[in-house]
């Protein structure tokens, strides 16, 4: 058998496939509140100066509330895109595994922009990195359309759905690049990205108000 | 289709859901426990100092406990209102995401009141991110009821039930209130809210012996 | 009603309250980890400087691995115990979320222990910590046989099982006494102890071969 | 009963094995996120200073890497050989949980090789920790084979299977004998060896198209 055949092999339940995504979600969601860390104020006392470091912690807030928001519509759209699949096979356990690999990492470019939102090299790599997730989910989405597709769903999804998906690596992208004029411009970008595809498209006629089990 | 209309689409089922929930409620409830922390404790050698230095964290503990108990009421009470759904539709997946959002915030609030107790400020962010918490919830809790409630339990809800649920708003505001007089009312307000409601409102007759499923 | 019978209220699914317990078993669990960090060896360069401060941290490996083995014997009697109800009520909730609030704080005392191995209050708080622990794990088994047990499983229950699973308790007090005398004769008796009970007690005549669902 | 009679007892059901399994991989998976810090980068500003400090990291980021494929890999075997049995009882349960703590273990030798990549007793005992989780996988596999195999299944497994997994317990170990050379090479040999046991070996003639419940 050769070796990329050998990834076509396995009928896997997709029940711990999901019970592990949604583990891995979970925990990286809630990660992200470590880097609004109060370790550093040690020296603060009053409540002028609290108020002033909190405030100074702006940047952190708004990298934790985008982050949230991003993992949180990956969440949904990775449900959406399971329960068009019969069954799982090896090819898609491990496109699974790369992108929650990096959807794991999420937590690192967010404080890393929370860290240095002046620095534009910090804050367009929130922006490649989130280009990079969605790119990986495309890759995802589209295997199992292509191989997995549950009988009963074939025809009704959008043929041009994997096509439209690439808005979201484009607008993440086009972030990436503002973080070099004017860093503000990039968290409003980053903000406005997942508010585009905050409900996962319709299929085409007839899908609409089905189960999706 | 509306903007709005579309979040009225979707028929999920409420297994991902809980588990993705379950998981942000277990590791917000757990990662509270990391602000315990030891590290600065470096330079403690005979009994009477770690005894000395433990005593002054009792603050930390105290948050800690409060935060636990509080999280859990959330998510015995969160069991409660998806026990009440036949299925989920967008709009109810993104309130659930808003309120899991604030919720693995928790730790941030716990973590500043336990290290600046005698600070009104922090103490009484602490009370106005668990009123905020529990508005969401209230939300989601409201919208359940209008648009996804079972058909089997229309009629055995109390009908005043939403309005009742902000006794805990106005207590944990009048907690961050009190935190401007004296920190340790605060403390002892925030620690008696959560057991107002620490068993979910009854319904009204004949829903009592029915399994929640 | 009066304010204890409705605890006694509601027929909860075991589903979600297992997948709450299990995603804190297993986060507090791993957590451990976090207290083996490298962060305070920077200044570390030859292998044998290397191994001098890996060596050094004997005692965070022996606290981690007590605490894992510890945490997953209560994993696994947990769901034992949980297996002998016929479903959920509030105050077997309650008493639950009271025992997981506990099993979250592991990783404190464990990271005490590791920290101050010489100091005995360290030391001696880890025994009180786990005698803590297994008393409310004796409250909840004994809440679940007096009111939810299965009704196929009357008879079937060794009536004296509470009062030996007081032998733990003991055990860890003794570690905790022995702790002022020897920090390392409390780490024996606190690496012992979860091994008395590794097996759950096996049933009455007749329980043995049943699958415990 | 004697003692390691004891283990051959219990009818478990799967499904919190593979919860807290679960939830065990995804947290350790997760975790390894925490060792990309950016604490210590307090006083970088320039974006030059920035993207010196991160392509300083990259040690750290091939550990990340690594780390995480070695972890998918052994989650997606573990779904593999739980798939395997018919139910778990008490022995199973126990090399199961052995497993998960070494698994939980895995940021720790991670964080010490990306913080000393040049440290040859660093980048040595990962190998090691490696040849070690994969040890106690081997034994949790035959365990299942010799005793809780379902009856439906026997005969479809390779009876030279356990023969062959002992490969990459000695590629990890050639790795960490080739960290004493040379660090790099360390790095290639483990990367690669996760890579060999991709896609579970397939049972003999007859298994390939039967889905694995």
């Amino acid at each position: 058998m050769s070796f990329f055949k050998r990834f076509e092999r396995g009928q896997m339940r997709l029940g711990r496939i999901e019970a592990f995504s949604d583990g891995v979600f979970a925990v990286a969601a809630t990660l992200l509140v470590l880097d609004l860390r109060v370790d550093h104020l040690a020296d603060v006392h009053s409540v002028r100066e609290l108020g002033g470091v909190l405030a100074g912690q702006a940047p952190k807030f708004f990298s934790w509330l985008i982050s949230f928001v991003i993992i949180g519509k990956f969440w949904l759209n990775h449900h959406h895109i399971l329960g068009l699949a019969r069954h799982a096979n090896y090819g898609m356990v491990w496109l699974n595994l790369i992108f929650l690999m990096f959807q794991s990492l999420v937590p690192f470019p967010t404080a890393l922009m929370g860290a240095f939102p002046g620095n534009p090299l910090a804050v367009s790599l929130f922006g490649v990195a989130m280009a990079f997730n969605t790119l990986i989910f495309i890759a995802l989405h589209a295997y199992i359309l292509r191989n997995l597709l549950k009988p009963e769903l074939a025809g009704t999804q959008d043929p041009h759905i994997i096509r439209k998906s690439f808005a979201g690596v484009v607008s993440y992208l086009a972030g990436a690049g503002a973080a070099w004029v004017h860093a503000d411009l990039a968290f409003v970008i980053y903000g406005l990205t997942p508010l585009f595809f905050i409900v996962p498209p319709p299929g085409r006629a007839g899908a609409e108000g089905q189960p999706e089990t």
